[in-house]
Order: C-alpha cells, then structure tokens, then sequence
C-alpha cells in the first residue's frame, strides 16, 4: 500500500504493469458497461495475469478507484485571466462541467466505493492543489485571495454535493459561489 | 419501481414485506460485516424467499441503498432553542456528528453505491425539510432566515463533502459555516 501511495518508481517494472493495467481499464470502460468489467478481463487486456491485478490491487473496486483517481489528477494548470477572482471562476465552472458529465459521475462514484479515504483525499488534494496555484498567482500581483479552506467549502463542496445528492450546479449558480467566498472574506479581512 | 417512490400502502402486505425485509437488513448489519451480507441470508432472517427481495430490489445494493435512506429519514423535529439561527446552528451540529459516525458513513456510502439518483435526493430533500421547519419556525417569530439553498450548499455541502472526501469537520467549523450562511444572507438582503 505504501508504494502505491507513493507511486511506483517511474520506468520501473511495476510503474509498467500499472500504466498497462490503467490503460486496459480505460480501454475496457470504453467500449462495455462497467458492470461487465472483471479482474481476468483487464489482465488479458493488459497481458498480465489475473493474480498480478489481485495482488496489486486487492479486488475490482480498488483498481477502479485507483484508475479514477488517477484520470482525476489534473492535467493543466487554471487557465490565467488576468485576477484570482477570475481565474477561481473559470477554474470552477470548468470543474463543475467536467465532474457533472457522465465521464465525471462515473469517476467519482468509483472513487467513491472503494475501501478507506485514501482515494478521495487525493482527490480533494487535487482540487486544493489547483486552488493553490490560483491563490499564489493572486498573491504574485498582489491580490488578496480567500483561504484554501473557504474556498474548498464554498464553491467545490456544493458543486459536488449537488452532483452526488441532487442536480448539478449550473454555470450562473457556481459564479454565485464564487462570488459568495470573495464577499465573505472582504467581511472577515 | 413507482411503487417504491411513493411507499407502499401502510399495513398492505407489500408494506408488511418491506418492513420486515428492512429490520432483517438491519439485524444481520448489526452483527456481521456488511460484505458478509447476502441476500439469501436477509431472505432467510426476513421468513420470505430470495425471489421476492430479488423482485422488488433487484440486488443488494439497491435493497442497502433502500435501507439507508430509510434510516435517514428524519426521526424528530430540529431542537427548539428560540432563534433561527440557534436552531440551525444545533441542527447542523448534530446532523454533522451523525453523518460522520461509523454508521452516518456507511449509511451515506450505500446510499450513493445503487444506481439512480433517487435514494441520493431523497436524503437531500429530507435534510431541506428539516430545514424548512426551522425556517417556517423563524418566519413565524417575525425573524429573517437566509434561502434553503444557500444553507444546503453552505452548511449541508461542506459537513457532506468533508466527511466524504476530507476529515470531518468539528462543530467549531460548523458553526462558522452556520455564520456565513447567515452573513451572506445579510449582505444581500
């Protein structure tokens, strides 16, 4: 567990058998319905075999987290508009799109079911961590930014919440969101 | 499946299945792991067949997910404590210190495992309408209380969120939260 905390050492071996599994299991979501997915059929896919996966990965639901989560790293920085307020706003309509469309529903369901927190922590590092590229450039032209914390309450908890207990947020009601976490910091500051 | 939504007819046999299927789930939960549970085993602590569990749920998770939801429902009115706010505030305390037990979780966690987004907004709905009382309450003692949705995506979000992909927050958190919401809806009034 530790190493695939970690991740495995790049080039290596077992960096292989997981690049190759992730990949079959892309390659399979892509083309039958996820209920039809099993641990033989990614091996075969992969060219590995089926006690590889077991031993890696435990059971299906772990190694679907882990290949959820992993597609869930982001994969650009925020997109740069000239303010933090800006930029936190595009980042989070672009998040709120992404994780409401059907690619996005499945993703977090899978993180979702696996065992312990592991999954969805890296997650919510993931988006503090795009939030904190936003806040530091603020900080660079000397903008006042909202904490980390606020932020993560305020616009990614009810995006998320929306998509998994009711009906997702649409673009107007995010920049409310956003709005509403730049107001409440200029009444604490 | 329409049955299901609108409930069963109070004391009809369906009714009488329902219950009886949902204490055995709740019997077996209390002394076996969950993944341990199978359905002919709640058939057999329910007195009825698989065939029927299989009939009216289809599989186990979504006979777990019923189960849950049904735990969820609210069991009392929010405690009275003479101000919307206060009321919130309690409300919110307790509802974070029950989602974020061992049961809480489990409860959230197989609610979102069925498919289909009808188990998910029921407890939505039911977390509104505890939310409902305490402003229909305030509104009846002439006091201002902010807009349901900007308590779920204020309050409920975050304490929801958090549990699901973070650590739980403290009741300390919980009440800045309850101030926001409050703050925010001041400042638009």
């Amino acid at each position: 567990m530790a190493e695939r905390e970690a991740g495995p050492r790049p080039g290596g071996r077992s960096a292989r058998v997981q690049a190759s599994v992730h990949r079959a299991v892309r390659a399979l979501l892509a083309r039958m319905d996820r209920a039809e997915v099993t641990i033989p059929l990614v091996a075969a896919e992969a060219g590995v075999t089926p006690s590889t996966i077991y031993r890696r990965w435990g059971e299906l639901n772990e190694l679907l987290a882990d290949v959820a989560v992993e597609r869930l790293r982001p994969d650009m920085v925020p997109v740069e508009t000239g303010s933090g307020r800006g930029d936190l706003l595009a980042w989070a309509e672009q998040y709120a799109e992404e994780m409401s469309s059907g690619l996005g529903r499945e993703m977090i369901r899978d993180v979702l079911a696996a065992e312990g927190a592991a999954g969805p922590r890296r997650c919510c590092c993931y988006a503090r961590q795009q939030i904190a590229v936003i806040a530091d450039r603020a900080a660079t032209r000397g903008e006042a930014f909202p904490d980390l914390d606020a932020v993560l309450d305020g616009v990614i908890a009810p995006i998320l919440f929306r998509i998994l207990f009711d009906e997702a947020l649409g673009g107007e009601r995010v920049g409310v969101l956003v709005e509403g976490v730049f107001a409440g910091f200029g009444r604490r500051a």
